[in-house]
């Protein structure tokens, strides 16, 4: 017979990142490469349907535009997700109708493809794992700081998520300067009520009268002086690094990668955190090393790959 | 051949608790029970050679005094341990020159047993969910609060020591209400400044200029009503419950247990203790059980059992 040769695809999974604001598909290949995406919104308030309905035409465009075959899909989503069920357990208003929802069977049913489901911090964390600033790490503390603070614990290079999946809480943990503030869960005090980027621009917002909506204003404002502006996001800095510190000494991990929307703000806010986390350390974790995530945007994808690898390797 | 039968010796390990203040050693068997002690203070201030000389005479009497021919020797040893290699990593100055000690070297030279070692809190949670309060539990965190504060997270039955065996140092995890309080790490406001013992009654005799040296004593007065006292040990409790809540949050095991010298202060602590540590939890961590210690004294001495009965496993 002849014609053209065939050109051997690569071996292919689909990594799916679900977020609050934006829902992504990549196809990924073995290395962790991102070979293609396809991005949208997130339909948060249209309820599970639209959710997953989403999900699929992602999936199905990244799919069509690359002609990839993939072997699997691996997906991180907000909320509390039973991994070994691949079930929403619990999650936020943010995602309507989302607790309940068997994500892994709705998708294995819709894309004909094994699905696996967990956390997207811990899949960010995974991404960092496996091809990002915490390669082969050993012991390594995730800590995602954006609109809310979560971490994730990898030891090996499995997650660990806890008696009922809810490991990872570090935002509801208790931090100094924070009493009386109100948390989201409807506790008060919590490390996510003064650190991450909706608190940071409240307590500036508090302050000033004028409006801080995002934290790249409440930045830039902080970068012109001293101030209100800059006041918060060293509060919220110190806060975060205090936490994380005695995060440390609890767990003792040989590395702490940051991530999260707000480390974006560089410098102004990484150096005092850094200061305040390391003022906690005991002499026996102060070897610790703190890096930045390497991965960025891109972390959760990676991780869902990485989990969906991981299912056709059992 | 006639004559007495020979009594078949019940299959016994030496299991030993190193505090800072007293040393032990008992005759245990492979349930878990304690068949005979040796009791002795221990020589901190007297160096390396006398401490582990005091252990060895230990271990010889209850041998003698049993007749037992015990097949290992565990360990439970104040200070950070190595317990890979069997090693004191660190420890404070209440026995002196005990860091950088091969105890399971010395030990297994001294006695010709196997010997393994581990830190003591480790050794108590492992007491705990080998026979105690935990018996079973497949993810335990145990708090000691005494002299100072200590944990130890015991996954499937394996204590997880961290990448250089420092976990566990929730006494110096950052606490509300602490702020500004000197630690004996060296920092500042961290929870065992404001919820060890030692802690409680500084800030009770600091209130009241009247010398508060045994938590006993600041028990007795609390309990006669409002005052320094009680204040002061309410603080402690809150605090330790608030950060233990976090923990939880963080960690999210089926079951804390709570031991130490603390907890013998009874419902006066204990009540607002748990409803501190309730106050924080999210709705998916809300079911955790939070439960006293239940071996009590023998807590480490059975945990080391443990780690002897294992080395034989193994």
């Amino acid at each position: 017979m002849t014609g053209a040769p065939t050109r051997a695809l690569p071996r292919t999974v689909v990594g799916v990142d679900i977020g609050g604001t934006k829902t992504c598909a990549a196809v990924i290949d073995d290395t962790g490469v991102v070979l293609a995406r396809s991005e949208s919104g997130t339909p948060g308030p249209d309820g599970r349907k639209a959710l997953l309905h989403n999900v699929v035409e992602r999936i199905n465009e990244v799919i069509r535009v690359t002609g990839a075959e993939p072997l699997a899909v691996g997906v991180g989503a907000a909320g509390v997700i039973d991994s070994r069920a691949g079930v929403v357990v619990s999650s936020t208003d943010v995602l309507k109708g989302w607790a309940g929802t068997p994500v892994a069977a709705e998708l294995r049913r819709a894309t004909g493809l094994p699905t696996t489901v967990d956390n997207d911090v811990h899949a960010h964390a995974l991404g960092e794992v496996w091809r990002g600033a915490a390669k082969g790490v050993d012991q390594v503390l995730y800590v995602a700081v954006g609109t809310g603070v979560g971490a994730s614990w990898v030891h090996r290079g499995w997650v660990r998520h806890g008696a009922r999946n809810a490991a990872g809480h570090l935002g509801h943990v208790p931090a100094p300067d924070a009493s009386g503030l109100p948390c989201v869960c409807g506790g008060e005090g919590h490390l996510e009520a003064i650190a991450a980027g909706p608190a940071i621009c409240r307590a500036v917002t508090r302050r000033t009268g004028a409006p801080f909506a995002r934290l790249q204003d409440v930045v830039r404002r902080a970068l012109d002086g001293p101030g209100p502006a800059r006041d918060e996001l060293l509060r919220g800095a110190q806060a975060l690094g205090s936490v994380v510190g005695g995060a440390v000494n609890l767990l003792d991990p040989d590395m702490v990668v940051i991530g999260g929307g707000v480390v974006g703000a560089g410098d102004i806010w990484w150096r005092p955190m850094i200061d305040a986390l390391r003022r906690e350390l005991l002499p026996a974790t102060r070897d610790v090393a703190v890096v930045p995530s390497s991965l960025g945007a891109d972390a959760a994808l990676v991780g869902a790959a990485r989990l969906a690898w991981r299912s056709l390797d059992g």
